[in-house]
């Protein structure tokens, strides 16, 4: 792929999103546009994009597949990065873009490594996605991360580390060992200007990671940095799992609430990264997964400690801001 | 491997499940038990293997967990081609097969190359036991394989092809040019002798196959071997798709009923290969398959033009027999 590829990035405002649309402009060698909802044309975000020259696409991903295809149509790669509870809108995007006929390559994911069924509700959805898009014969890749360095370490009594906390806690589940890959968000987009033009990873899943630690050896590091002792709250698996439980019931009898979203991919996130295994690298070479970090011998990834030394400066810059 | 593997074959009186313990039995390589239904356990069928040396191991698929374990306890390799009715009694069997731990690769499949998702009733039940699979993290190979041989072509007006025939139909599908792999039955424990034996495989899916034809092509094959003109019947893609929905509505109405299994069974198989040809190549390599025939490039498959040759000898044996 010599030429400047046509990208279509959908979900620029979100927190992955950001970041492929950061990593790709770091890159310089994408022709990029943003896919904006009607009801988000106008808002502040997306101004700030049209001021830094962004090429804006309005168009309804809920409306008419006909109408949909003529927006996404000449765009050679199209990467979704839509928010967690719209999954399922990416179906009939699908549609549309098999009726476009002109994407090379569709790129969603953007979660810790698992199987689907019955795993984490958030796979499901995803995978269903994924089915559509086989049901058409679409080319994809499918990038997957490690949970990210700025949400995986708890707080230590001194509370500084707390401006950059989003959800802190300090639950450590079913003992802390089981090892789960990390990525620094900042690296998502790195890697995703490389898998874009990358023919090994068409049709292929890719885990993009940093590093591998447990929980405990997260803790362990955090100790190191600050000096201070983490005052951990063990949480056993069976209370894990009740847990999740409980969560599934509320958002079964609620769908509609962000909370109850939130609470069963809180749940689903910790019983498979940290219980199960799955978000792991054996896990992911059992799964298929291409891993970014052979493909790219040459990717220097941001380290837990980096992050850790950047807050401890009182440089980090906090995720999810006014979101919790 | 250079120790004998300790086989378990589920599914041996079966047409695909009877080809792969031949299969097996040739190379000669492999410690074989079979597993069989405890309403089975006497039959001529089972008898017959007995009397033949083989190991039988008696036990309800459907049963405790707990007590299925310490029957699949101790094999190494277990291959399942269970009936087509019964595909979700893999899900216990999964679990039993976990709780053993002693499971080095589990191999099922059996069907045409296509996508989960709704487009064949019978891959979305093998895909529920493949997400079981992936769930227990159990190391697994797909074995899908082309239309076999036996049951892909046409009668002619003489008869002289209809001792071998089962459910012979003239039909032709949305023009009949659509690509589609076809595999001798008679390959499949040929193919899988390999297979089971080759870590490339492991915990992927492999396409095996003998040749790409078109309906059209099949059809000129049977004139030329035949010196007859086939007495061709066009089906539209429209007519097709209508034919389906009403199979699918007589097994919702009734899906105990063998026949209208066999209606969505054939349906889909119709409109997977013959219209939107996932049963091809180029499907197989987009869906992450492994081709067996660049796996083990000195395998000299049975050719369709082979078994023409045989039928007119008056050599062939039917498929099925009794059962249609």
């Amino acid at each position: 792929m010599s030429n400047i590829e046509k990208v279509l990035l959908l979900g620029a405002t979100g927190e992955t999103g950001k970041d492929i649309l950061a990593g790709l402009e770091e890159d310089g060698g994408f022709d990029i546009s943003l896919l904006v909802q009607p009801s988000s044309a106008n808002t502040p975000a997306v101004e700030n994009f049209r001021s830094r020259g962004l090429k804006i696409v309005v168009a309804d991903i809920n409306g008419p597949v006909d109408d949909l295809a003529t927006h996404v149509k000449g765009y050679t790669t199209i990467i979704s990065a839509i928010g967690a509870t719209q999954q399922l809108a990416q179906l009939n995007l699908a549609d549309a873009i098999a009726a476009a006929g002109t994407c090379k390559r569709f790129v969603a994911g953007w979660i810790t490594v698992s199987p689907p069924g019955e795993v984490m509700f958030l796979r499901d959805e995803k995978e269903k996605v994924y089915q559509r898009l086989w049901y058409h014969r679409i080319p994809y890749t499918i990038v997957d991360v490690g949970f990210w360095h700025q949400i995986c370490f708890p707080p230590v009594p001194s509370g500084k580390l707390d401006y950059a906390l989003v959800m802190p806690t300090t639950e450590v589940y079913g003992g802390g060992d089981v090892k789960n890959l990390l990525t620094d968000k900042r690296d998502i987009g790195r890697f995703v200007a490389r898998i874009v033009k990358d023919e090994r990873t068409l049709n292929q899943k890719v885990s993009c990671w940093g590093e591998e630690l447990s929980q405990n050896e997260i803790i362990e590091l955090v100790e190191r940095k600050t000096g201070e002792k983490v005052d951990v709250t063990p949480i056993s698996k069976e209370d894990l799992i009740a847990r999740r439980q409980k969560a599934r019931e509320a958002f079964r009898a609620d769908p509609t609430s962000w909370n109850n979203a939130v609470g069963v991919y809180r749940d689903d996130y910790n019983l498979s990264k940290y219980i199960r295994g799955d978000s792991s690298r054996e896990s992911a070479r059992y799964l298929g997964y291409l891993d970014a970090q052979e493909l790219y011998p040459d990717f220097n990834p941001i380290k837990l400690e980096d992050v850790l030394d950047e807050i401890l400066d009182g440089k980090a810059v906090p995720v999810y801001q006014g979101r919790f």
